[in-house]
């Protein structure tokens, strides 16, 4: 599997690059983006553990890594950061011209319908391909967390609850928590997994947390002023969810904040503490 | 002096906005984003003191708010920031092709020649019109710092050195420290003020530093692997002409780092406090 570099930018004195590889799983080539921390006081052969980010609709992998402000506590933290593209992209890539289907709006789900099911497999590439490529070609271990906002936090609650196995910790920020029942979920998910609304399931943190055997630390932060929070991310739905079988969820709700990245940047800190705490136990720079 | 608020996002407690307001001084309609903070402690009547951030070529003030991370220092030290536009804007304005003259490079000067003398007055827009603006329509002091990057770093440092009594202390990352002897300078000083160089001299921080009588403290930070760092820069001719009248500058240069935002990320936390020392001086939010 080569990758190959397309930018390397020196930040908080790491490192901040964008690679391109062809992705077996989407049958397209695909960029994404990677932080490494360089710790002075790390031992040669210690790995860095990784917090993968899942982005929103419209995204690329550069919205967070330019306005997230992630970096700073990551490089102090010693956590590495991968920030995947959010769907697979290029003119042979079916696309739909509304910002919330198709190119920029992948779901992370695999696709089961026609046109998008060649290339629409965003799901397995965040489980599989892409921790694969990440943990064979970077100073990196196999403890991962994961995290993501709006269409991305969704991406992250549901991959996370299917595969506690594989994280340690799971966030996200103004998730959409419901999507089988809401605009946003239903048009995507009518798309690309058909209409028997059966198979949706598998795609929805609200049915998901019901099913959960394993119960991962789980973060979830919300504007109250975020002018999508009724229509589309319902919250509420996926606490009811979780009360109801005992889930422990920590839902916080932020009086004044919206849906955009000055909201995440605010919170971001804590969502790293939060996690360095799960991936770094017993393993500082593992 | 009116102004139109176009948007307003909460940020670290504070409030990130963008206004727009007819500008006398420019004679078209400029935006520009302020954030102030909201500390929890803050008497009633006390005023935010204000760091202005000066953005380089192709910047509006979008950038420098979306990408430097500086809210949440601010917002902790109780530092306002307002950031400006880079030029005159508009179909009406006068313009040109290349990305380093006309809109979005109006390099801080008062233009004298024509087609720029109407619009390009970015001297007296930042070093006059705007505070005055600013100080009337929020909870700020007079107590101003100035930083900038690049073109708005040559920026802060001119209009800082010909203006010590407006300012308390002065920063700049990666500036153009001698506009008179690189190519950006040359082009854009001969389209605004001329082919006679003499009057170039009043916007070059290397000069103005021989003629300064007042001392600023004064930080400038360079990343030595800035692609623009031999042929546009020259923090060299600055650090020999200060040194040479005795006026004490601190240079930095920081391996790896290059002319990108993420170097400016890096870096913000050590501006916003080297300014803090003098802004909040016997004025904790004063």
């Amino acid at each position: 599997m080569p990758i190959e570099l397309v930018s390397s930018t020196k930040s908080f004195d790491g490192l901040q690059q964008q690679y391109r590889h062809q992705s077996a799983v989407l049958d397209c080539p695909m960029h994404f983006s990677i932080f490494v921390p360089q710790k002075a006081d790390r031992e040669e052969k210690q790995r860095y553990p990784v917090l993968y980010w899942l982005s929103g609709l419209t995204c690329t992998d550069a919205n967070f890594s330019q306005k997230a402000g992630a970096q700073r506590l990551a490089a102090a933290l010693g956590i590495a950061l991968v920030i995947p593209d959010t769907s697979p992209r290029g003119d042979d890539v079916a696309d739909d011209p509304a910002y919330d289907l198709g190119q920029g709006a992948g779901f992370y789900v695999n696709a089961t319908q026609q046109p998008w099911k060649q290339h629409y497999r965003m799901y397995d590439y965040i489980v599989k391909e892409l921790p694969q490529l990440v943990e064979a070609n970077f100073s990196v271990s196999q403890r991962r967390a994961i995290s993501g906002h709006s269409m991305g936090g969704h991406g992250a609650l549901v991959i996370a609850l299917r595969n506690p196995e594989r994280y340690t910790s799971v966030s996200a920020f103004s998730p959409i928590c419901n999507p089988i029942a809401c605009p946003w979920g239903e048009k995507a998910l009518g798309a690309y997994l058909g209409a028997d609304t059966t198979g949706w399931e598998e795609y929805d943190a609200s049915v998901l947390v019901g099913r959960a055997e394993t119960h991962l630390p789980l973060l979830i932060s919300q504007g109250d002023k975020d002018e999508f929070l009724e229509d589309q991310l319902r919250p509420e739905a996926l606490q009811l969810a979780a009360e109801a079988c005992g889930y422990p969820i920590r839902l916080e709700h932020h009086a004044g904040y919206d849906h955009s990245y000055y909201f995440i940047a605010s919170f971001i800190e804590e969502h790293l503490r939060f996690h360095a705490d799960f991936l770094l136990k017993n393993n500082p720079v593992a």
